[in-house]
């Protein structure tokens, strides 16, 4: 941590910051510039970061130098994390997501019954997706809209697993169901509206699944790695970070989908990373033209809505694609994948 | 509901929507204008709302005509909420939240011991607050910094309520500690980052407690009355707005105070108001002036955090006033709430 | 326009909005819904969008109907507009923007010297680039940063153009300027800043020739639009819009290059569609992966920058790639390009 | 500037840096923490800025110490600023904006008819304003919109000048115009989507009259300081900034009023603040609230809005006050100035 004084402090000024700091077994280090006193702090980062630094007497500012995420922090882990998704059952494909295939994760966004959830499994299992994904616990703005089906739901999924021999995704919303969610699902997913909700983190480190984590709707990429790091430090290596749009002014679209994440965090983190351009766009018309974006930037996964009649759908219809749509977008993508030197698809 | 159909819509589009709106149950009604066909959808609101209309053959966009909140909106009850604590023993005046009298509601960001706790429990109680604060469960960042003293810290508050008789206010994170903690404190707090953990809300809504309901840090107002609609439809009509900043682009405050958000909600709803500074600015510098402001735009209750020894404080340090600040300030509220018509402080 | 009133209007409010919408020429057609009473204005949309409806008694909202823009309308024009920048001199190509071909801008950020500007003026035009872009006028926020070479700029501009056989773009930012620089220059650019500078807009529209017309850091795809408007209602059809990145929260970019504007775009305009991943992204190693994703979300052209020595650079270094990266990034743009059923590069 | 190291940054790479800023002619200063080396960079300010650090090989991170603002930094001038606006004519009382007493700037917003200007104008001068303001150029979104009398209408606010013996204030948009109107008025405004046209900038730092200068719509406070910078570093100090809302993804405001910047603003610049209630929140039944409160954050003058019949507006009728609201709202505006130690109005 760096202080830069004010100008003009007092040298009293800087001897009480001196002594405060090595009061907390820090050590400072006072630099003269041309303009400035900067007093660096050496010691222990966490200790460093649990004081508010600026609110010594004569202080300006305070900078930080180190990441504050460790076990996310692409310095720590020179090899990229790869996450495998066992086997449905023996005999079939292990999935891995951070490899050089790029993995469609694909569903409706609701489980709504079983005849809907198995239509939507049949087309993302026939054209190449990897992963089965469907909300049982949906975080609705309204109480009045519909809630999911909620433990019916995940019957009804894990039913889907089995017949389609597709891994399951879905969101888990409270700490009291992270146990039972985890014992039939294959990943769990913690939503965008959850990603500071730090219990759920702390529970979801423990639950023995890989976790798709969503960055929240204005969440900074650093709290969206911070979130990460929560799971991470409880002892879960498997997280899977998904960008699913950001909130800014620009009403055309129902979120920003920023595409930047994907380069800025394979730079920063050893995770991989995910899109959703469903949610990031709000309209099943952009979904293809930046699902294709995103493997162009190097996504690893993307998450995709699916729905055989959207204006019917129970929530979400916007931004679902039909199934032929699914199918066309399938092609396009192995396509693009192949142009930046990845496969697309669950068949070779 | 109002479709607005694209330029060049054909009369077999027309007559198609015309029939699923018929199909669900609602009423269409057709108006042809000068250059564009529109058609009215009536019936019940929610059903409508369920649908994805734009998802329909020549529709180019949907209107909503009604407000989605209906127990929190304005229109649907003509007196305006007040909040009513009990006393905290026989003998203690009550706390009204939402008359004529401005709320404070003050105390340390987290409760760090009985000590630092008891000592601004005696300066919240001395200069004129209305509710001790003070965080035992703390959403923080990084998994790596103080997390809260947890049910120990609920029990010092505890303490503190019945040594200087000030009803307390804590925040709840999990659904699991809901229960337990409304047995103990007068007003439970939902934080920004929880706004839309609708397991948590509906849980507040069976607590018997009022519920201090913070809007998140990129919640719209609608959104947020949404929220509090979960509150209400759970059964719980005690609810307290807070605007505590928003996240912007500006960096030189920690959010930007929406301080719009008090006569907007005023305008909206029929529930009290809060204002947050130290949240909403992050720096103790900033909070009495927009304290000050908030009180001059009409807000019912303030939230302020104050440390004795805001370097060594375990969160949050920066935006505590010490006790000596918080005291001219409480003189200064008085003077601008007499300005607009209203009183501040708990003693008349 | 459509007006909803208020629950409870009265029936003489009705009677007063239908008079004064009769009084301004227009048409009042009133409906009566379930819960509120709607009126639609039919009549001259300038007139109607002219008045502040939501200002007579008893309005609750107004809701738009007809999308204010009207020459940039796909609606108006059923073919895609391409922009055709003459041959340098007879027997060079013609580029054309807006066809199946991507069109690569590139050049330095600003015009530093003859030899930086030729040495990066030779690699765009060696690796494939078709326009040679640079800045003679620069738009910095600090008035003691380097502002550009002015005319002098311009003059090596147009050596460059003539040595290399390569049409030139420059921003312009002062009507004082657009006719000077409109003899010069191929295509004139009108930056985020200068986006809604009305006057200089307007200018451009008579200029005679084609408009970079960048997106502002601000503003919504329909303002962008809206600013389009002014430029083609001034009688200059050419106008090439440009994505270059929107203001977030987030700091780990510069800005947040909002990708589906490409296809948003798209979709409600006629005009081609260009992505500036240099600006938009703010550092070098994001430039490559945001490049190839705008080709596969579906850009007409592309606006790179490039410096031999960035750390030297007298404005945005950080932002520029090497000579050789950019030619790494043409090869593979050319993949991406032909993923999705384009070409990229002058030469065939 | 520091330079922070990457993790294992070799020592060649640490001499080339070293190297590298001696050879710009600056003194490297080379510290080992516990985790990272860091350089600090010793010599001009200015010099330093200009380089892009980051770009050398090894760097991590670059981070500022001294703030880029010079002559508007609250640290070069220990004295507030007060801007003195001369009598309108010999007798009248000169206008001191930034002094114990808060000024009104108020009008209507666009000059539309001598008849409308001067029952406004009325109307200010009789509830106590100081200086009226009018539109006469008008940055329009839409070529579709009134555009302004232009100079017809600056005729007819000199007009009013005399006869009213109020100071007058307009927007200037265009750099041929501001000669001219510099001629006419008291006070020329840059408005927010000019806050980065810079030339326009440098042409009112020569114009001789005080500069009432906008925050841009998505302008940090450091970038509004840096155009305040352009007009100062030309030779005018008689600069007035302006919050008027800034853009963020909250709708029920037209911008969101961030009020903070007024306590900020004065703790990191001498120069005076105004606000402007009007734009900051597009509706007129949110102005009062939000003055009050800005006179309670510390404002020094306010602009606000006027118009005798809002729903004929040509411009912006939707935030016009009321003649009547308008006096009621001085009233309540000096209750709330006095509570702050202030004085409101014209007359003592």
């Amino acid at each position: 941590m760096i202080i830069v004084l004010k100008q003009g402090a007092t040298s009293e000024q800087v001897r009480h910051i001196e002594a405060r700091i090595r009061e907390w077994g820090l050590t400072p280090h006072v630099s003269q510039g041309t303009e400035r006193i900067v007093i660096g702090v050496i010691g222990d980062e966490d200790l460093i970061r649990s004081r508010s630094l600026d609110m010594l007497p004569g202080v300006e500012s305070v900078k930080s130098i180190l990441k504050p995420y460790r076990l996310a922090n692409a310095a720590t882990k020179p090899t990229r994390t790869v996450l495998t998704i066992p086997p449905v059952r023996p005999g079939c494909t292990p999935v891995e997501i951070g490899g050089d295939r790029v993995v469609m994760i694909a569903g409706p966004c609701s489980v709504e019954s079983r005849e809907q959830l198995f239509e939507v499994a049949q087309c993302v299992k026939e054209y190449g997706g990897a992963v089965l994904r469907a909300g049982a616990f949906k975080p609705r703005t309204s109480p009045y809209s519909f809630q999911g089906l909620g433990h019916a739901g995940l019957d009804l999924l894990a039913e889907a697993r089995e017949k389609f021999e597709l891994p399951i995704l879905t969101e888990v919303m409270d700490t009291r169901d992270v146990e039972r969610v985890a014992q039939v699902v294959d990943i769990i997913q913690i939503g965008a509206r959850n990603m500071q909700n730090f219990n759920l983190l702390k529970m979801a480190g423990g639950c023995g699944r890989p976790v798709l984590l969503k960055r929240g709707l204005s969440a900074t990429i650093e709290e969206l790695l911070m979130s990460a790091e929560y799971v991470l430090s409880a002892g879960n290596p498997m997280v899977l970070l998904c960008e699913r749009g950001i909130r800014t002014f620009e009403p055309m679209t129902r979120n920003t989908l920023d595409l930047s994440a994907v380069p800025v965090l394979r730079r920063e983190t050893h995770l991989p990373v995910a899109v959703d351009p469903s949610h990031g766009t709000g309209h099943w018309d952009l979904v293809a033209p930046m699902a294709l974006a995103a493997v162009a930037a190097g996504a690893d996964a993307l998450t995709v809505e699916i729905h055989p009649r959207p204006e019917d759908a129970l929530s979400d219809g916007s931004q679902a694609l039909l199934p032929e749509s699914f199918a066309g977008l399938m092609l396009r993508l192995a396509d693009v994948a192949r142009a930046v030197g990845r496969t697309m698809g669950t068949v070779a």
